[in-house]
């Protein structure tokens, strides 16, 4: 006889925008558990629900206490787990929905942003007992003191991976509009390939990386409590792709995706005076403006100067330019150069660590197509490289014949 | 030095319908904080949401489970507390927000019609204590298990009605779009007068009697523990009706008001055998079909024969009389007669109690204006007689000359 298995199952807004669509979710989770199968049943808010709460916050003012912001936007979606538990007792299920607060996910009190600090499994573990399908509300969550929070962005995933962990999940399914994680945009590379597993560590480089599968918080979660997560299509009923624990397979695939990203912006210092203090100074000002900057690089000083550059939301380049002209002044830096026609195109993958050459040949694949590298940077698992926007496309398609990622 | 008093006031989600109108709820609240008072607010859901949300649960399930339906009506309050408290933050004041079961509002388990149990108020206490507007969410609370339960119809009366008696408030105002009680419906009566006070007994029988402006659940609650009740406009500053406890003053009034009810229909079982348990056989049947009756007539026997005559909602009169046919036939009696033509006409008043003759003065000016009495019904402080439906507005403005009640 087949084991019971616990599954958490995670549906996103745009997967219960309407009546319609939840009754669907809820023949999807009815067959899961017709195969005998326990499972906890996360949701997101309906459709654009969050967005509307945001907006009506704003028709009242610009600048909402967090708090209170938390109260609104933790409305969304137990209107969700309500009417999905409504719509699986017509299917003849029983199920029972829990707020956050309710399932016990309890939180610091950085509200809007909060962190999860520990998860009492005590009353989701009694409805499981009693068979049956228990519907939680994803992003929110409570302090000690009852007081309401929200998870921030991705936050239902999250709480579909923090809830695994703490009940011991054998899987944790994240339900999305595309059918798993594959080894280059496939719009891009026609035969990029859907990769059967791929690692946590692997999985992170590419969730900072553009590919917008999973959030980094949800990733890193998974990893730190050895979560399974199947991350697959809502629409299909074919397996996606499992994000696991490294195993030895793995590790003879060197390479196991390219990743792109094309909204990125270049900037430079030029000649910045190389004595300690003033990398601090340039970051701090950036991060005054609230702009989040990816890779940085800063080759070594010659004379006693050096040129620093990063690479950062092209939205936001023109506000850098600006901050850091004033800072270059400061700082006695010659001037700033900025490229908003740029795109970072990087290669992952575990093997990368105890296989030297792959830079190399990385490299060398570029240049023979004929694109020049403005910045180069590199992670224990991944190699990017900045070039012209226009060569993005190209890039990629080279780099995932170069590494035979296509049909193994 | 004016003692700083506790006043809890309640808005109706007319009043809460959009952005705007919330920020007009903000204002008024405002000024009243500024006269220096303590301040708990109780709001409703915006504007038709809770018809939303029913009508929502409709798309996914003819029938939906209570526990869920709860989870579902109570997501609508929220989005008002959180809402009002940052337009009272945009003015300058502190406030905070409390959903139901955050609060402390503990009832049973009879969802969507669930009793309040008791109620914690020192999280209320806290906040005011930090000089804090304490705004709570209506309709809602939660079992001592921390399943969310809500109030049923008119809840956000009661949640403020229960929350002035915990927090011993001085006052609780009810605001509503009209702007107090009145000695007649000033539609029917143009020279109706607004009642500066009523008592909570005058009260409950206008209640059911007719009168919207407080479901009976909330004075009821209000008498019990003696909160003063204000009934004013959300619209304009005068003061409105003020419910509390009889006092001398009003002993020397007999009549209060004339009540009318034109949503009635009579139904009458005729030659009913007058033997023990035919009643119950009788209203058992029309129980059964959820059908609510409100007054019942019987006279003495001839015979060993009566006829049983009430008074129901008009809508429910052919469902009841199918009903009543076959129970007639039951009992063997001789048939049934119906006539939703009627209007069911009230004279209210705790002075009624001590004075003979009320009833002979009503009776006598109907009869003067040439209007037969069908049905007459008495309790301590009230007289009620059904008449033909047209001659409603008539008696209504004939009561209420001969009882005096214009302009005292």
């Amino acid at each position: 006889m087949r084991r019971m298995a616990l599954i958490v199952q995670k549906y996103g807004g745009s997967s219960v925008a309407d009546a319609e669509k939840i009754r669907n979710v809820a023949r999807r989770v009815a067959e899961t558990a017709k195969g005998g199968h326990r499972l906890v049943v996360v949701v997101s808010a309906m459709g654009k629900t969050t967005d509307g709460l945001v907006a009506l916050a704003h028709q009242i003012t610009p600048a909402p206490d967090p708090r209170e912001m938390d109260m609104l936007l933790a409305t969304g979606e137990p209107v969700t787990i309500a009417l999905l538990a409504m719509a699986l007792h017509a299917l003849g299920f029983k199920a029972r929905s829990f707020t956050g607060p309710q399932i016990n996910m309890v939180t610091d009190a950085a509200h809007t942003k909060a962190r999860i600090r520990r998860i009492g499994g005590e009353r989701g573990r009694a409805a499981l007992d009693a068979g049956e399908i228990v519907v939680v509300a994803g992003f929110q969550g409570a302090t000690e003191d009852g007081e309401i929070t929200t998870l921030g962005r991705g936050g239902s995933d999250l709480t579909a991976v923090a809830l695994a962990a703490a009940l011991d999940a054998d899987v944790c399914e994240i339900y999305t509009d595309v059918d798993g994680v594959y080894t280059a945009d496939p719009n891009v590379v026609p035969d990029a390939r859907k990769l059967e597993r791929i690692s946590y560590d692997e999985m992170l480089e590419m969730a900072s990386l553009g590919a917008k599968v999973l959030q980094s918080r949800s990733v890193e979660f998974a990893k730190k409590y050895g979560v399974p997560v199947h991350v697959r299509s809502s629409f299909k009923a074919d397996p996606g792709t499992l994000v696991t624990r490294e195993d030895s397979g793995m590790e003879e695939v060197v390479v196991t995706s390219v990743t792109h990203d094309r909204n990125q912006a270049k900037v430079s210092i030029m000649r910045v005076p190389d004595r300690p203090g003033v990398a601090a100074q340039v970051f701090a000002a950036v991060a005054d403006q609230n702009i989040v900057v990816d890779m940085i690089v800063q080759n070594i000083s010659r004379d006693g100067f050096t040129d620093m550059s990063f690479t950062l939301p092209r939205g936001d380049r023109a506000r850098a330019a600006a901050v850091l002209e004033e800072v270059a002044r400061r700082v006695g830096a010659e001037g700033v150069q900025h490229n908003d026609r740029v795109a970072k195109i990087s290669i992952v993958g575990v093997g990368m660590r105890s296989h030297s050459g792959v830079a190399a040949r990385m490299f060398s694949t570029l240049s023979r197509e004929g694109i020049n590298i403005h910045m180069i940077s590199t992670s224990e698992i991944a190699v990017s490289c900045v070039i012209d926007d226009k060569y993005g496309e190209l890039a990629v398609r080279a780099l995932h014949e170069a590494f035979e990622l296509a049909g193994r």
